[in-house]
């Protein structure tokens, strides 16, 4: 739906100096320099510096790439772990009016080779560690001209196809270098959607957008009544990749927020809980996968994780881990986006109205609020929008400033996307009249048995409390009969008798149908016990996988 | 300095149906729809209602002034006190595209008949209150064709110029009446600066800047680390007229937010704060005239004022003051801005890591921190930055996404306002290497005397700790030999001898020359004790009426 403009609104006279602030993203940078200019940013225990240096390094890094020939509107592709490297090419790089494509590097090579080659990349930023990867993907790469290597250590050697060390060009003064003025609408970024069907698509954002999602994530994450927030005071930690979009967004948040900022490098739990301590990190953001593997170290190692807050999205939040992070210390509590909304659309919150504790740990675990100026929706099949009941089901589908305007180079998938002037999730949910979004399945995940829409991420909860249940996943088989028939895949936790804990999944469906919550067909015809589910790149369950493996 | 748009920037392929999602006030509402609709607006004891009315009144109110022949690019103005009504005129008459004009009431008549008709007004909501004052106008002002009467009582009878009542007009359905979209650079708003030189000018803001400012205003009230901020939970309830620059914006940060809003009509001391204590209130701002009142009541009542955060501006905050309230339980601090500003700049906040108690009241006092996006200078008169060191001084020059771009229908004045590409406060200050800014004085209120600069505002704060002074204005006076001599203006506390007070004024400010502080010249020539100093419409004190005046 394209912007009606009304005839006849007045617009201002402007005196003819009068700067028109366009929302660049340098321009998230006036306040942090100006009140924050000592705060520190770290990299594992290798790197410490202030904001003010930070600031320094970036038109140094512009200059640089403009040198390697990096014009405004030429993409500039990144690989590397989390770090303070790739926080600075987050602000140089759209700086300098280049576009910046992070790369997802725990995609198969030959995706890696496809992304690169769809972005347009002519320069590639990595880390040595991907060394031999890049070296394997170079002779299939015909548009990436330039090359730059990001070491941790002073390294003199390198191969002869790259032009430059990273920590050498910064080395050199930024010699008058300054970042121009352009179209708030100019692309920043650019990065590859990881979901489990189809190749990578790229969504596209803009600098615009991206100022946009950094005021209104502040406006959500800080405004909270108490807990479940990020304010100034905080230490701020990702665990998720910053190759996934933004790292979120945090990183802008955070820098914009002026705080403390803690790069973990590549994520090895040890290493990351004892960085957690050291540099007393009280907020993150992960996916349930990480969450999992942050408890089970720091239960091993005997860690307190008190004073972190931990934002989970990606996938639900289930209760039993929700129980188990706040067992452990963490005010836990679930965000709800995707790759194509920039991420965030909505958080969850308390409002410290809730009294019955198990109330409060649903409410944790719900999608949570819409964030300011998010315009969500439920809409059935023909479009028609949803009552806030509770009880009305549909797919999630929105509005935002800082939604992709389409994928890139896929105007197909684009239009689909869209339809209706609406982005559609393609998550199924019902918006409770408090307006919390609660999430039931992924429209495609959804099991279609006997006429109704068996929700799998239900199915999954309830099998998830079953003792002995480590993870599970539902998905739909085809049965001649019923149309579809849930296929329940569960990982159990140490070592039991699968014959008896297939009967119990099967005993604990078979409850929630005797109580009416879930029609009869509900109960999984098959049970497979598993050692193991398959992930995605970004640690999410494949169920695409599931469905076309042997099971 | 106009946008360069940089040739080359890469611009997004967008989806045909995709929504290019402009920044207008209706977006504004959709986060407090659907997350706080059973939260309550309240006027005085008169009337109470929740978000879910508030919106369903807003078409209505829309529908109506479309026909009465509001249509898009006209100009609505309002003269209410402080109301639930004034609150829905915020939102639906710039929702429908028309320009909300608000009306400074304590203007003299003919200032108040001048704005009316400079702003183009063809219809003027009014409050019965102000009945008299429009029947005296009404033969002046041409152009205004149509009248509306706000009543708090259900009143029958009305004056035959009237064409509807306020709550008539909303008795009826909206029948189909929708807000539209249209571009976001459409003017929202306009009222006139009080400043104290010349008449008034316009000031202009659009629906983008109101929802920049708004996003801007909650990342910072929000974000503080404890104390000094305004969040979901708190109740709120403005104590600057709705008539002054959008109430400072508060009313739109608070709808945001979606916390219960207290509207308190015409002020009046003791109702204010028999409300503030019925309906809790957590957060209020005023200028320091009116938190003397406040404080002043508050103690003749005996009432407790714990649990109030106020943020204070319009005139800076003195240490006095800030010492008084502090001890009456109020978290008070300062804010920086002006009408011109749209207006929030800076705010003042604790860190927490100010042990001295001296430290921290010194920090609540200063105009504090750039909230997001401000870019704050220091200029010299050649438009050279000064650093940030605390001690160079200079104008603050300034840039944001919501500040006037000029002055309607007076170019020279938007000129000057803007030239080099900043906007011109005509304050002088420094900023300190904490990013905070401190104003010392106005630039057209600076003593020039013996060559140097004298802060006017540095000698009042100075005289305001000598026992027996309850309040103090300086101001230059003409000298033959020194150019300029300071001349104070001194209120007592109680019945004193004015030689004597006259002379502890003299020697205090002699201490501070004694201590190197001050040059000598800045001991004021003349002091003279006063009943009260002169005051602008909006509780500032005149300094213009000082200089001119018998003294």
């Amino acid at each position: 739906m394209a912007l009606t403009r009304t005839p006849g609104v007045r617009l201002a006279d402007s005196a003819s100096e009068a700067y028109r602030y366009p929302l660049l993203i340098k321009q998230l940078l006036h306040t942090p320099l100006a009140t924050s200019p000592d705060e520190q940013i770290v990299y594992r225990d290798r790197h410490r510096y202030r904001y003010s240096e930070f600031a320094e390094r970036l038109p140094r890094l512009g200059g640089a790439l403009h040198r390697l020939g990096v014009d405004p509107g030429s993409t500039v592709a990144v690989m590397d772990w989390d770090s303070h490297r790739f926080l600075e090419c987050y602000f140089a790089i759209p700086m300098s009016g280049a576009v910046l494509q992070t790369v997802n590097t725990r995609l198969a090579p030959e995706q890696i080779r496809f992304t690169l080659e769809d972005s347009g990349a002519q320069t590639l930023l990595f880390h040595r560690d991907f060394l031999p990867l890049v070296e394997s993907l170079r002779p299939h790469l015909p548009g990436v001209r330039t090359f730059v290597i990001l070491d941790d250590e002073a390294t003199p050697d390198r191969p002869a196809f790259v032009a430059a060390a990273y920590e050498e060009l910064l080395a050199e003064p930024a010699a008058g270098f300054e970042f121009g003025e352009f179209d708030e609408n100019a692309v920043a970024t650019t990065f590859h959607t990881t979901g489990t069907t189809g190749r990578p698509k790229a969504v596209v954002f803009t600098h615009r957008q991206i100022v946009l999602h950094t005021l209104a994530g502040i406006g959500s994450l800080a405004s909270a009544t108490h807990g479940q927030s990020f304010r100034r005071g905080g230490v701020y930690m990702p665990l998720t990749p910053m190759f996934h979009v933004h790292a979120w967004g945090m990183p802008y948040i955070a820098t914009l927020l002026g705080v403390k900022q803690v790069y973990p490098g590549r994520y090895q739990p040890e290493e990351l809980l004892a960085l957690r301590a050291r540099e007393g990190v009280t907020y993150s953001h992960c996916v349930p996968t990480v969450l999992r593997m942050v408890l089970s170290t720091a239960k091993q190692l005997g860690v307190d994780l008190g004073g972190w807050t931990i934002t989970i999205g990606g996938s639900a939040l289930p209760l039993g881990l929700a129980r188990e992070a706040l067992d452990a210390g963490i005010d836990v509590h679930a965000g709800y986006g995707m790759s194509e909304t920039g991420p965030v659309l909505t958080v969850a919150r308390l409002d410290g109205t809730e009294s019955d504790p198990e109330e409060r740990i649903r409410r944790r675990c719900l999608a949570g609020r819409p964030i300011p100026l998010v315009e969500l929706r439920i809409a059935d099949e023909s479009m028609r929008i949803q009552p806030r009941d509770g009880v009305s089901t549909g797919e999630v589908i929105v509005r935002a400033p800082w939604l992709t305007p389409g994928y890139a180079g896929d105007p197909a998938a684009s239009e689909q996307l869209w339809r209706g002037g609406y982005l559609h999730t393609q998550d199924v949910g019902a918006i409770l009249p408090t307006g919390e979004l609660r999430i039931s399945d992924r429209l495609k995940d959804v099991i279609k048995s006997g006429g109704e829409w068996i929700s799998s991420l239900q199915l999954e909860e309830i099998i998830s409390h079953v003792p002995d249940v480590a993870e599970a996943a539902v998905v739909g088989e085809a049965d001649p009969l019923w149309g579809e028939r849930p296929h329940a895949h569960v990982v159990p936790r140490g070592r039991t008798d699968a014959e008896r804990l297939a009967e119990s999944v099967r005993a604990a469906v078979g409850a929630e149908v005797e109580r009416g919550v879930l029609p009869k067909y509900a109960i999984p015809e098959r049970v497979t016990i598993t050692a193991a589910l398959p992930k995605t790149s970004v640690g999410k369950i494949d169920k695409r996988r599931l469905r076309e493996g042997p099971g």
